[in-house]
């Protein structure tokens, strides 16, 4: 019998120690970070109220109650049974029942009614069928992402568990080492901004944390071939954790599949979404420009498949000495703030990933309050010493003043934005707008992957400011849904007919111009000066965007058969600055000095050369921490 | 063709450009480092004068002439145009064809005289015979280990070459990367003296700076396992540098070949000789104490077969972006600073190795002047704030004092000391006092390696002290033969006669009395108090030495059949400080006051903490320098 078998046979006799003697198991098993235990009572277990979580305290772990199959009753029986106890308010949209492991889906427009009051709905609905029940919402906005992941999931349920169950044996294996040490190794995304990467590693784990692309450059990729990273192969990782999933983080997260890894992703679950939704469109901008991506749509499935969704503030084991806890950052759907606990008590580690410290109309702002940390790994992207940004409510009355004279005028607004963060951002400040008078009703026309972003944003409204939230789960006034958005369905042809008809705004994909939808609206409506084209975030060097915001009024654009010809542009071209999804140098600033306990050492990465160097120079003036600015394959010792 | 092929063939071009026209080449090769150009007009090469130097200048490689096989005459006949043409007084020992590459190893008493003024005796044998004469040094006394590995490496030519011709093309491939970075990761010997070594990294290259163990520990190993080091299997590492002999830097070189690497090892000839002297020597006592060794000997003759030894100061390519220099440490026999040159001009990093800074009566004091050094990796042994240590002179001064006035009272002294370094420098202060007069005549004893090893140090005198080579080359006066010297051959036996003779100076290993032949002499010599007990080197925490000299009478010793009882000390007990191979704090100051050029970082390692931090801030604040003091498993970016 091997250690892991010896070590579950042990917690199974613990379990029974601690259980009432009316209550039986039959076996106990991992599936990833949780304990899963088999009973033939299910239904006594529902009835025993806090047994779970006096296991689950006891044993330190997290628990999943499953019943013995041949405990259950059939699916159609079942079915009307769950019917009878959910209240029809909270309108159930679909059952799936897993025969494999008893477990019961439940999709709901309202899935808190589902739960019911402390779980009390829940527990009810085991008592009496004896399944074990799990809820997820039902998006109120169709998006395809979210349902093309979970019908995937649905499909591969069979290979997940077994991934769950090797997962599961690797994290609880023995420890094999009596030595002691921390250390980080910077893989990417120091002194510069991209290619995030970093590794964590101890005598027993290797973790990586984040795995993305440089945006503008095309050949610089994270130091994945150097020998600490993957030079004794890919599965010499143990985990993958990633913050967020903007590509600058994710984007070469599947190519380590390709590399053999297959060990799981821990994330969040629209952040698991998003990063699907991303890396797909990275390999479609790939196609369109004539790039052969590294990898393939195969291996963003393999990703998804390996995921572990983890909620924020979840403690979570993910190695026999490291936890991982995820905490809101503040900075996009489902964002996080990574950070782990090593050892027992060893040391703890945070990585911001990207934050924003004040909040957004979106999402709260960076939680700041941990149970310790030592070191802080965190963003610089504004950390330079003049990387002061606009206010936002500033930047909001700026953009409703230059939406409301255009429109007045009977001109169409245009606005750049990228798909995830800022456009929702946008919609938020126009519906609120609209709604309050302060501007009158117009349609807002979403184009490119700008409706299916706002889906996933819908369907997961616990990510989203606790404001916010409340409207939508208990309001049932979700501000997506407002009349006035109208998604792009019909390409070119509809476009033609909004050109046609009168005042309106535009929010379309590519942020910077650098192609997509966008590049119809300037062609349909950059020659007439009554419109107006407004920029709401950076634009790179090199970009079409940078170029028009400088002033170009004749700009290169690809024609039929390739060609290239000119577009003169004759809107008026307009910046409205403070929308970032970054927190700014005084953000950064304020983020570290509400950090409670403030960390001892602070590694300032993910900004130039100056950036970084400023805002470590910065946080040691005024905190008296020790900071760096590591350069790329570095390793730092902490223990 | 390959690439290397394709170079290769590029250099025959070349070299065909710059010949005149009655000279001819019939191939090219690498051999490790070297270039080999074949030629059917050897003799004519010869008349040629200084073509090689030309050649040697325009391609910046190491050249070697070898004459293509049917040119040459045979043997027999050879060896009388030989010794007609070498004068007698060179006193050749053995003439040794190598038919395969048409060389022959003349050995001979006074190799100068085989070479010529300017290589003109040299030239005059190829010239006569075509067959490529090469000239080793016949040990003046005979030392066991420097004919096993010259027998050794005799048998295995065959073997041998192949391994060069492999080790030469992989220095000579092409380069892959355009990235340019410098790292170096430490992998032991940081905060803490033992378990000495490094890595030294580029996007080309991998190179293992030294590779020992920790004294006194049995389970402290260099971080050899981790991912960065050998995680992607020994081949991972492209070359070896060894800088001495010390098994603290030495004991786990042979372990990289049971790990399957089976690449060059660089180092001087006579640290190649004492790595094989030492490390069979660690097998032996860890076999005496019943521990099972990492490897075996069989390992150690791997080690011996892919060392490629070069001279101090000779520039030598061993990887596309780098190029090494060894320059005396000062040290021990063979010890080396080896200096990196990495890129075309791109970075130069120095490794002390161990030093030391003033000259000693065996070893000239450590090189100071190197082309180019950005990075220093300096010992800091003796760097705590106090850590100054009695002058040589002082120190001779006392150790005279006391043999004198034990032995002018009948008593004999009996000196602990290890085989390499400290044992011949006691040895020529003995020398000196009794050949001024300033002591009377005695025998010197010299037990355990000690004979050995000084057989080694006679083998090399191009590596000792200017004015000690001067008396051994010149003036026909080799100390360590001097009459007075005896070797103890007959064991216990002998060990009993010399206890019932007269007055006499033993010196005998282990120098810290963990074992050895020291543990007799205790128990002939411990009981009788007319006789002195001295300690001339450091003496650490455990060590029966260390007990002895803060004062234990009783000490216990293994008996018969395993039992321990109890040895009663009547001798006399007497530390002499001043003896020490390392440079003391002032010296390593000085060391790098004297660097010429400066360097601009220096990283202390080689000491414990409270060593390293005192020498890394001291070195700070008087020149201003960046300093640190590294843990191990850390990485370094230079570039």
């Amino acid at each position: 019998m091997n250690e892991v078998d010896k070590k579950l046979e042990s917690i199974h006799e613990k379990i029974l120690d601690i259980l009432p003697e009316n209550l039986s198991i039959s076996s106990v098993n991992y599936e990833g970070p949780e304990l899963v235990v088999y009973t033939s009572d299910p239904k006594k277990f529902a009835e025993s109220g806090d047994i779970v979580r006096t296991l689950a305290s006891s044993l330190q772990k997290r628990i999943t109650i499953r019943p013995d199959l041949d405990s259950l009753l059939p699916p159609k029986q079942t079915e009307e049974i769950i019917h009878k106890i959910i209240p029809k308010e909270a309108n159930v949209t679909s059952l799936d029942f897993h025969e494999d492991t008893g477990e019961v889906l439940i999709e709901a427009t309202r899935p808190g009614m589902v739960i019911g009051r402390h779980g009390s709905t829940m527990r009810e609905i085991t008592q009496q069928i004896g399944w074990t029940p799990d809820v997820v919402r039902a998006p109120p906005i169709d998006s395809t992402v979210v349902s093309n992941v979970r019908n995937f999931l649905k499909q591969q349920r069979k290979e997940r568990r077994s991934i769950l169950e090797r997962v599961g044996r690797h994290i609880h294996r023995p420890k094999k080492s009596s030595d002691k040490w921390v250390r980080l190794t910077t893989l990417g995304c120091c002194q510069e901004v991209g290619r995030a990467s970093f590794l964590l590693s101890t005598p027993e784990t290797r973790i990586l944390i984040d795995c993305g692309d440089k945006p503008g450059s095309e050949d610089e990729f994270p130091y994945l071939h150097v020998s600490e990273a993957l030079g004794a192969g890919a599965n010499s990782i143990d985990a993958v954790v990633l913050t967020h999933a903007h590509l600058d983080h994710s984007a070469f997260i599947p190519l380590l599949f390709r590399y053999g890894y297959d060990g799981p992703i821990y994330a969040t679950e629209p952040t698991r979404d998003l990063m699907g939704l991303l890396t797909l469109d990275y390999l479609d901008v790939a196609a369109q420009e004539g790039r052969t991506p590294p990898y393939t749509s195969e291996m963003i499935r393999e990703a998804i498949k390996h995921t572990i969704t983890i909620p924020y503030g979840s403690v979570t084991d993910i190695a026999p000495d490291i936890k991982v806890t995820l905490h809101n950052a503040g900075h996009i759907l489902g964002s996080s703030i990574a950070h782990f606990h090593i050892g027992d008590g060893l040391y703890n580690i945070c990585f911001s990933g990207d934050i924003h410290y004040r909040g957004t109309r979106l999402f709260n702002g960076a939680v700041t309050d941990f149970p310790r940390v030592e070191t802080l790994i965190l963003e610089s992207t504004y950390g330079g010493r003049n990387d002061y940004q606009t206010d936002q409510k500033q930047a909001e009355q700026n953009l409703i003043e230059i939406v409301k004279t255009t429109t007045e005028n009977g001109g169409k607004v245009i606005i750049p934005a990228f798909a995830v963060g800022r456009s929702q951002e946008i919609m938020l400040v126009l519906e609120e707008a609209m709604r309050t008078g302060e501007l009158s009703e117009l349609p807002v026309y979403l184009d490119g992957m700008i409706w299916e972003a706002t889906a996933i944003h819908a369907a997961y409204p616990e990510y989203l400011r606790d404001d916010l939230r409340k409207r939508i789960f208990y309001d049932d006034e979700n501000p997506f849904l407002a009349p006035q958005f109208h998604h792009i369905e019909r390409g070119d042809e509809q476009r033609q007919e909004i050109k046609d008809e009168g005042p309106c705004v535009i929010i379309s994909t590519s942020g910077m111009i650098t192609g997509g939808p966008i590049m119809s609206w300037l062609e349909h409506l950059g020659n007439d000066p009554d419109n107006t084209l407004i920029f709401v975030g950076y634009q790179a060097h090199g970009t079409l965007g940078r170029r028009i915001q400088s002033g170009w009024e004749e700009i290169p654009v690809s024609g039929s058969g390739g060609r290239t010809r000119t577009l003169k542009l004759k809107f008026n071209v307009e910046t409205v600055d403070g929308f970032s999804g970054h927190a700014d140098r005084q953000g950064l600033l304020d983020f570290v000095k509400s950090m409670h306990p403030r960390p001892e050492k602070v590694l300032c990465v993910h900004g130039d050369e100056r950036s970084t160097r400023d805002l470590s120079s910065a946080l040691y003036r005024q905190f008296n921490i020790r900071t760096f600015a590591p350069k790329n394959l570095e390793t730092f010792r902490f223990v």
